[in-house]
Parts: C-alpha cells; structure tokens; sequence
C-alpha cells in the first residue's frame, strides 16, 4: 500500500515557511489506518512489550490500536494539567522556548518493557522528553514507531540509539 | 472482569465539588482495556459502521483500537485550532459559558455510517455536538458507545434516541 497517498501535505501551517504532513486522511481510510497500525505491530511484536506510551493526541490515534493488537495497555504523555493524578513531569527546549510534559507517576511498573509511539517524528524534542518520563519511572524504552520523519530535522539523534520503525520518509 | 476496579476515582477534580472518574489505570492493564474495547467491537460489529469519531482526546484512546478491530477509519474531534484542513465546527453550552468543537469537513462522506465512542457520559455537552458535526457533514450516527455514564447528570437525554452502549454506571 501506498501510504503517501494519504498524507495531506498544507503549505505555511501552523506557521509561514512550515509544510506541515497531515495523516488524518490515512487514519479516517479503514485500509490505510489499518496498514499502518498492522505494520506497527508486526515491527512490534518480538520485542517483548509491556506497554505502549504515546504522546497526546495524534500519538494516542495510531498507539491505542497497536496496544489493543498487542494485547497490552497504553499510558498517555499528556501537556501539564490534563492527567488527575500525580505525575512526573519532563521540560524540554523548543524552538522558541520550552514545553513540558507529563505522565502519571503510577503509568509504567519499573522494568516493563516501552514501546512509544507518535504519527510524527520532526525535531525530536516530544520523543526525547517521553523518553526520559519513562526512564524516570523505571521503563526500559524498547521501541518507538512513527508513520512519517522528516528526515531534514535530525529528530532522530534525540532517540540516543532507540530502535525504532518509521513508515514515511519525507 | 470488574472493570470498575480499574477506575480511579479523585475527588474536588478538577473542581471543588466534582468527584473526578479516571479511566487511565483501566487503559493502562492490557486486559482490562482489551476487555473494554472489545465489548464495543461487539457492540457496533452488526451495525453497519463505516468510521469511527471521537473527541480528544480521551476518545481517541478508546475509539482507535475500536476503528482498528472493526477495520474501518477513525476521524477525530478536536478544540478550535488543532486541525490543519478546512473544518466545520459546533458551539455549545457548558455550566459556564460555551465551548466549541471541530471536524474537518471532508472527514465524514454522505451517509456514512458512524459509531460515536468517548471515555465519558457526563452533561452530554461533548456528546450532542458530536452528533451535530457527524450530521452537519451528512453522516449517520449508527450508535455512540462510551466506558462510563454519570448517570445523574441525564447527558442521556442528549443522545435524542441515538441506540447507545455504556461499560460502568456510577
């Protein structure tokens, strides 16, 4: 299947000069969301997972289904003041200035076994961050899966050596 | 399975007064949440749906893997803002003030059989809206499924006869 045929590609958002890869057209086409989370699965599924962890929200879209096929749970990488309980928190630089997120502080067993998952890998800084709030907690990171890179960007330096499957270069 | 047991409760949140319902450790245990997802799966299996919608972001948590087990797309509702492409958008009332939600308009083809899945029955705000943008763009709610109903708070009568599934009562 060709994926790429379901990728919206909108010029200047959310900001001039950005091309920004929409992969809502490949989530609402049964066939693609489901070729796209199968092969997430399949990449997956030797690997021992305990757990799935995405950031919100698109992360949750494309991790939810790979938790439910894999027959484990997910914990959600929530902006700060949307999870009830207490959390950890990760702080990481932007582009201009920071952001931060956060993971309940009961969402990982210590030495469960992580895959994270998110639509986009760009600059790397939420991959990076997500990273460390599930070594904070005492998960073992043995995985992560995107549908696209943007391979300009280098986000991938931030995983440090993560194994990790893609399924769209840009 | 008890699937209460895998409901937090918090009380005052987010606000003094409100007894919060946190479905994240039932999301979190691979059972539970396999459970939970497939009770829906069953649910919606014989009524003809073609997409699944949820809002953000707690439904997407539930509706993917739902999209994903039933071989149709997801398409997500989000706050004002997070969606890249031309929306049609929903005001509605809150205990103070409004709050509005959107889909993009080329999410739902015309008569279109659609399944609603959230995390939560509450007032039914969310809900109703949901439903006005699934038919603003010509698309059929078929059935609305949700892990949990508050059921004093009568967002039943939102659903305005939709055929509905509910996991826990409280």
């Amino acid at each position: 299947m060709e994926l790429s045929e379901y990728v919206a590609t909108i010029k200047d958002y959310p900001q001039p000069g950005i091309v920004f890869r929409d992969v809502t057209p490949l989530m609402a086409d049964g066939n693609a969301f489901n070729y796209a989370c199968t092969e997430i699965v399949q990449y997956a599924r030797d690997k021992g997972i305990d757990l799935v962890v995405g950031p919100e929200a698109r992360g949750f879209i494309i991790g939810c289904p790979v938790a439910y096929a894999l027959g484990v749970g997910f914990a959600p990488v929530r902006k700060p003041g949307k999870l009830p309980r207490e959390v950890v928190e990760e702080t990481y630089e932007k582009e201009y200035g920071t952001d931060t997120l956060t993971i309940h502080a009961d969402a990982i067993k210590p030495g469960q076994r992580v895959l994270i998952v998110d639509d986009l890998l760009a600059t790397g800084g939420t991959i990076e961050a997500t990273i460390a709030l599930v070594e904070k907690l005492g998960g073992v990171v043995a995985g992560a899966a995107f549908i696209i890179e943007l391979d300009e960007l280098k986000g991938r330096e931030k995983l440090k050596g993560t194994d990790y499957k893609v399924l769209l270069h840009y």
